[in-house]
């Protein structure tokens, strides 16, 4: 079963307000089967509403719309609509009654802009909004089915939700889809895809692959659609075993999940705590750490250590380190990482030092150039990495390299503990 | 001049990810006077794509496309348009050695899906890519353009911003357009329109009003579009004086520019320095300031002081105050910033301590509470807020409020010293 989305709205076209609609809308649809193979957002305008309805029951037999369904005159989805499939628009007694009820709670009487609110068309299905005065409405013909939603996000989702959905999923055939997502951290997606060359080439037909980069990570995702859904797993399970011999453990979650999520599980698993001392990073790292609820349980502090003399007088770190190899040196960034530790009383720390840009680069040590260092009580280990020209991308790409180095540590340092 | 976008990408339609792309283009555009008509987001197919461009110029004389420009397979975006446009595949030599470059900066070999990379449409305009190695493609047949961009969205902003909006705005009829930015700190956007009633109720008709709310601020933008710039620059002056007299220094900046680069302008022009000690903001004040390039001239380093541990051993609150008052409250949050100041070493000191939530709060300390205080070396100022229920909106409302803070006080200080 394939679908279409249609989102009504001139705020969406001139850039004030992001279509988050559709992309709910999607995720919804492929749960319960029903592919989208295309979105359009146009204007609230008779031309654009019809032309693009057209267009779209001409690809497929279900489309569904949001949007433009107010009571102000800029809104004449409904109006267009019922001429559209030739429906009169009649009063809908409950609605009416509805509408009046709520106007009353506050405190506002029946205008013509809320009667026409209660029209609705005939022989259109009718299916209820909690949550405001625009009910959904599904036009059918020829076996082609139109369904007009309001586009207030919170609206739309519950009257999918608790009634559209069941619905669809019941009276339409739908195929089962299996969506499985595999996060890699610290290859650039064309080297993943040359490393994969092979695996890939024998991918079952079935199973359609996307690489989907963002700086530092790439996501990984399988998608399966078919009848037998557990076969569809076994086929998934026999491609994640290839693909987890091949990447190892640069694979962080085989969700569609943060690293700091995994790093915070990690943690609160082991019961262990962990501390940053950032120079580069600048407290991003610390930022990722605390944006998560709860994260005080694993999370003690950080130093951002962005001078020398911080580094100094609160890391601890040797002055003459500092001069004789520079702050972004793998001397210092050990001495960051254990300093950080002892200064925060973390089981874990990580130290970043490295030239973010656009200035600061050198010959030797070009812009992009980070050491990263993770300290124990007992133990330091580091690595020199170059990331990109980007001040942004190198704080994010530096980030997601010590989290990766913390997990590796972590789960090696439980490996040798049997 | 009428344009419309094409987003190409599987994970738009299985609802991944949500297109931010084309709201933000479709905002650019405005701005130099092409208008939006469309947005349509289709599949990595053929037929998709063939079928949209051919809708699309059907109706408008440009196209602005984004995706399906990476090195994988699942990428065919340049071989479909090419083919469409009739133009052959050449290798483009500057290309290719950026490319290469680019590779042995990771020490990584030039390989088939680098090479095919390389490859540009013959006859198309090629306008480069500065963050990768797509670059952007320019087609034209009888006055109809199709311009495509990589999907990695901060590729095309930096495209469109540093060379396809100049060009664009150059080379087609566009009437003049003026917008004027005025960015307002710690009012909400209902409070804020209500201030504003009686000012809105009088500007002239051709200034078009945006209210665009963010948490923490509000951008209100004028739009005004028309042929006499003179003209349109003395409307928007007058209005300004009106806006300026009414809000005061709840304006912090007139251009849309974030608060820490008013704040990084402020330092650098008076020759002083910063530090921050955070709490409930994690981090996130020192990676807002380090964010910009070159912040270490002003910025000197953070503690984020997430236990009570930390507070005490390294920014030298008092453990009594942390007992008796609490780690959110004015006695704490005022000596967070004092110990800062003092073990980091700089003219001024944020400091935040609140329960930014989920979990946490109290009848008398609700999720939300935050106090704030900046300190110098010899004073201390402070001030307690409740923003909201939700943890990342309450990290970003406190980060805000408290650089607001500064600003204030830098201000005031000059004030003071005539």
């Amino acid at each position: 079963m394939q679908a279409e989305i249609i989102t009504i709205g001139d705020e969406i076209l001139i850039g004030q307000i992001v279509d988050t609609n559709s992309a709910w809308m999607s995720k919804e649809l492929n749960a319960i089967g029903i592919s989208v193979n295309r979105i359009t957002s146009i204007s609230d305008t008779k031309d654009a509403i019809v032309s693009s309805i057209e267009e779209a029951i001409s690809r497929v037999d279900l489309v569904l719309m949001t949007g433009g369904l107010g009571p102000t005159n800029d809104d004449i989805t409904k109006k267009t609509l019922s001429d559209y499939f030739a429906c009169e628009l009649v009063q809908d007694e409950g609605l009416y009654a509805k509408i009046e009820e709520r106007l009353a709670r506050y405190k506002i009487g029946m205008n013509a802009f809320n009667r026409e609110q209660a029209l609705v068309p005939e022989g259109a299905r009718i299916i209820p909004n909690d949550f405001g005065t625009a009910p959904c409405m599904w036009f059918s013909r020829d076996n082609k089915h139109v369904i007009s939603m309001p586009g207030v996000p919170f609206e739309m989702k519950n009257i999918m939700q608790s009634r559209l959905l069941p619905i669809l999923s019941e009276e339409f055939d739908c195929p089962y889809v299996l969506h499985q997502t595999v996060m890699v951290q610290g290859l650039g997606e064309s080297v993943l895809a040359e490393i994969l060359q092979d695996w890939e080439a024998k991918l079952p037909s079935v199973v359609k692959l996307a690489y989907l980069p963002s700086p530092g990570v790439v996501r990984l995702r399988m998608s399966l659609l078919g009848d037998d859904e557990s076969e569809l797993k076994a086929i998934v399970e026999n491609q994640l075993k290839g693909l987890k011999a091949i990447l190892g453990e640069r694979i962080f979650a085989f969700d569609d999940e943060k690293i700091e999520q995994v790093i915070a599980n990690l943690l609160l698993d082991k019961k262990k705590t962990v501390s940053t001392a950032e120079s580069c990073t600048g407290g991003n790292m610390a930022h990722m750490l605390t944006s998560m609820a709860g994260s005080s349980a694993y999370f003690k502090g950080s130093v951002v250590a962005y001078s020398n003399e911080v580094k100094a007088s609160v890391l601890g770190v040797n002055t003459n380190s500092l001069e004789e190899f520079g702050a972004v040196s793998q001397q210092v960034v050990e001495q960051m990482a254990t300093g950080a530790c002892k200064a925060i009383g973390t089981d874990y720390a990580i130290a970043t030092s490295g030239i973010a840009g656009p200035d600061g680069g050198t010959e030797e040590k070009p812009v992009g150039t980070v050491w990263i260092a993770i300290a124990t009580a007992d133990k330091v280990i580091s690595e020199k990495f170059v990331f990109s020209k980007e001040r942004g991308r190198n704080i994010r790409m530096a980030s997601l390299a010590g989290f990766n180095m913390l997990r590796k540590m972590i789960l090696n340092v439980e490996k040798m503990m049997g």
